[in-house]
């Protein structure tokens, strides 16, 4: 869904778009919504004939730049099938959160406090320029930060300085104010946006909405 | 530091409040900074002379509401020092972080993500009634929410609904708007506040500055 919601208003921007999937088939036949609640993939395309769905190196071999949008239980095994040779020199915004929701809600973090899903997918495909951002708050959100009332911020984290800039100049086509997007600074910093995700799903329980973010107060 | 600062307000507002310690001679008689620049106590006490200092368990005997302000690393040491029979039916105000600075900045946390120290102080105290709070940000705006512009939020987690009563009526003394207040449930999602450092210590460098706060925005 987060995918999806990316990738419609991407294609809106006049952006083309390639989703990525591991069975083009399998995903265009589905007629049952997935565990998630998802609805099937077909009627979404219907609404969005522009955007074309491909199989996983294919939509690498497409790319400029590359979003991670899968679960993050599957984010790894996605981004090997996309192929590291597909995401060498690219931008790779990932907002994939290792998320374990076998305990119920809120979820735990699989990775958490010594190392970060971004870190891990930095390590993992080396010559990518890999940024964290936008996993901490509702997809809706995401691509129209307008959605909620006056100032709320944003955060990039990653080691490339170049790649920061091009996610930054991305997320201003979205909506985002330049001076809501706070860079945290190197890849490390993804710990502190995964690390918010037990606040944030605690939230969205409370609050009884996904239509929430945060917005740093200052002096 | 924190701890006086709750002290100072608290007993400005009228209540009688005791500090403890390990070693009140050797508390008192200190006359350099500590380890994390703290300067010495007997300073602090002359400007503020109300507010008694006693061993841990005399402070234990003498408080209708306990708060454990101590560093997270001390923090079930302070508490057993204090004594469970002292804690027993009493709200418990946890605010101490589980933080590892041997990694510089921004710190690790010792516990995270499937437990938090405020769960585990309410596991070695079940009678005591702990609630989570104030632990999300800067000591002077804990005591003094006026100090940032607008609306912005605390959290409170705990398991006995009339302990957080008390705890919202404390903070609201404090300058706390009620509406502000936001309730995350029982104390295992003190989970939540406490992960939520890693990103309060990264917006700490990034921000150059202890002076904000978090506001939750809604559509």
């Amino acid at each position: 869904m987060v995918g999806r919601a990316l990738a419609g208003r991407l294609s809106g921007l006049g952006h083309d778009v390639v989703i990525g999937t591991r069975d083009v088939q399998q995903t265009l036949t589905r007629t049952e919504p997935d565990s998630m609640g998802t609805p099937p993939y077909s009627g979404w395309q219907k609404d969005n004939a522009t955007v074309r769905l491909a199989t996983f190196p294919d939509a690498g071999t497409h790319g400029e730049l590359v979003i991670n949008a899968t679960s993050g239980v599957n984010a790894m095994a996605a981004l090997e099938a996309t192929g590291s040779e597909n995401l060498a020199g690219k931008v790779l915004v990932d907002l994939a959160l290792p998320l374990d929701f076998s305990g119920g809600m809120p979820p735990r973090l699989t990775i958490a406090n010594t190392d970060s899903l971004g870190e891990q997918v930095q390590r993992a495909f080396p010559d990518a320029l890999v940024v964290k951002t936008l996993n901490t708050m509702f997809k809706d959100i995401m691509v129209d930060p307008a959605r909620l009332p006056g100032h709320h911020n944003i955060f990039i984290a990653g080691n490339d300085t170049g790649a920061k800039e091009t996610v930054t100049t991305l997320l201003t086509e979205f909506g985002w104010q330049q001076e809501t997007i706070i860079d945290l600074g190197s890849i490390q910093s993804a710990r502190a946006t995964e690390m918010y995700m037990q606040m944030y799903f605690n939230l969205v329980g409370v609050l009884d909405t996904f239509e929430f973010n945060i917005a740093i107060v200052r002096a």
